[in-house]
């Protein structure tokens, strides 16, 4: 699948693609914001779960896909320059100062959820998962500091607890719900309008499930206003060579 | 205890002290060579699990121990200049470009080992931990390379089966064992003679059963010869706010 992406004969979104493969975001950045954008991520390691970080101006992820090139293997990317989103591509120049970033992604974990036979309702509703900005704060590193954005599915109490079951599974990609019931509770005003994504519907006996995520690094790195920054663009990921079941530490 | 530890009062060991606390393992590296090593550790999450990395310049742990102090708040530290060992001291001075980084540690583990009524033949015996270094390589990152550290602790086999259940809890100080039995398949030649640490005594029906090592990122510092490197002298960790049971992801 990433030389028919590198061949440029795909520049769609990746959801269903490979199947059982881990899906990874992409962040790159200047060698200058390297080591805190790093501290960042292992000082919130619930949504920003490092799966990888390349060498120094290197665009090869040697142990999560050896041969492939972060260069042209993603169908899409986007580039900031000073924060403000420059460009959307479908491939990108790699500086000798820049340092590639593999995040985990909740691709790995809705597909247990779903062979779990649990409820993905934005993958129902053909839409993307709805995303907020909530009132906690990640722990700072540097000039990276933001508040932790949250995804959210709605669940029945029951499916949530056996949600929380299987996801406490994946600690490498977000792990357990951080929050469950009352999104007043995480500064959330109205499930209908998510900051990123799209609203799901919320049916009567279900509880909105929320799991820290991918997204918040992203909104940190740009809010945070590096000279340059190059992410994958939302839905387009990088798909590496780990299967999902890797990351299952039980 | 860090009061009691700042004050000179005690210079020994911290094993038993201050119990229910995370205790951890302290690197202390230039901003020259941290982000390299900051690599290492997320590429090398089980050897190497990440509490906290401090800001450049600062000794302050703000969010595993707000308040601490990481140039007085352990009991014993050890300073490597190019990779050898200089001095063991009771303080030490933090130049402007040194950045501390706190590591889990197995003292977590092994209480819930205790805890569940499983031997820890080292505490029993009253000697440090049988430490090997095996024949696996960790993933390098720039100069940072090199093998696996193991600690081991014999185990009947339904003993073994229980010490991975709950040590599977436990991610973010070494996780699951890497491997139970075979001394061999490890690359380590005779258990009764540990590269760091003491033997310990197999009892008939017993299995060395072996955990990634926190010895494993000094080592694999001292040997890329930093300039400068302090850490705990071994066995004097530092002691922070957080909980061991808050380290268990189930």
């Amino acid at each position: 699948m990433r030389a028919v992406i590198r061949s440029g004969e795909w520049d769609g979104p990746t959801a269903a693609l490979a199947p059982g493969y881990t899906q990874a975001n992409l962040v790159v950045l200047p060698r200058a914001d390297a080591f805190d954008f790093l501290r960042f991520c292992a000082l919130n390691p619930r949504p920003c779960p490092v799966l990888e970080v390349c060498e120094p101006g290197s665009p090869e992820p040697v142990w999560t896909a050896p041969g492939a090139d972060l260069r042209v293997d993603l169908p899409r990317y986007r580039i900031y320059r000073d924060g403000e989103l420059a460009d959307e591509v479908i491939s990108v120049e790699w500086r000798e100062d820049l340092v590639g970033f593999l995040l985990g992604c909740s691709f790995t974990f809705e597909r247990a959820l779903l062979a779990a036979g649990l409820p993905v309702r934005h993958i129902e509703q053909g839409v993307n998962v709805p995303m907020y900005r909530t009132n906690r704060d990640c722990h700072p590193a540097g000039r990276f500091a933001g508040p932790l954005v949250v995804s959210m599915r709605p669940m029945t109490p029951e499916q949530a607890i056996r949600a929380t079951q299987i996801t406490t599974r994946y600690p490498a990609v977000h792990g357990a719900p951080v929050h469950v019931g009352d999104a007043a509770r995480l500064g959330i005003e109205d499930l209908a309008r998510p900051d990123y994504g799209d609203p799901v519907e919320i049916r009567p006996g279900e509880l909105p499930v929320f799991w820290a995520c991918g997204v918040t690094p992203q909104a940190v790195a740009a809010a945070s206003r590096p000279e340059l920054m190059i992410t994958h663009a939302p839905g387009h990921m990088f798909i590496t060579d780990v299967p999902d079941a890797r990351q299952a530490t039980l």
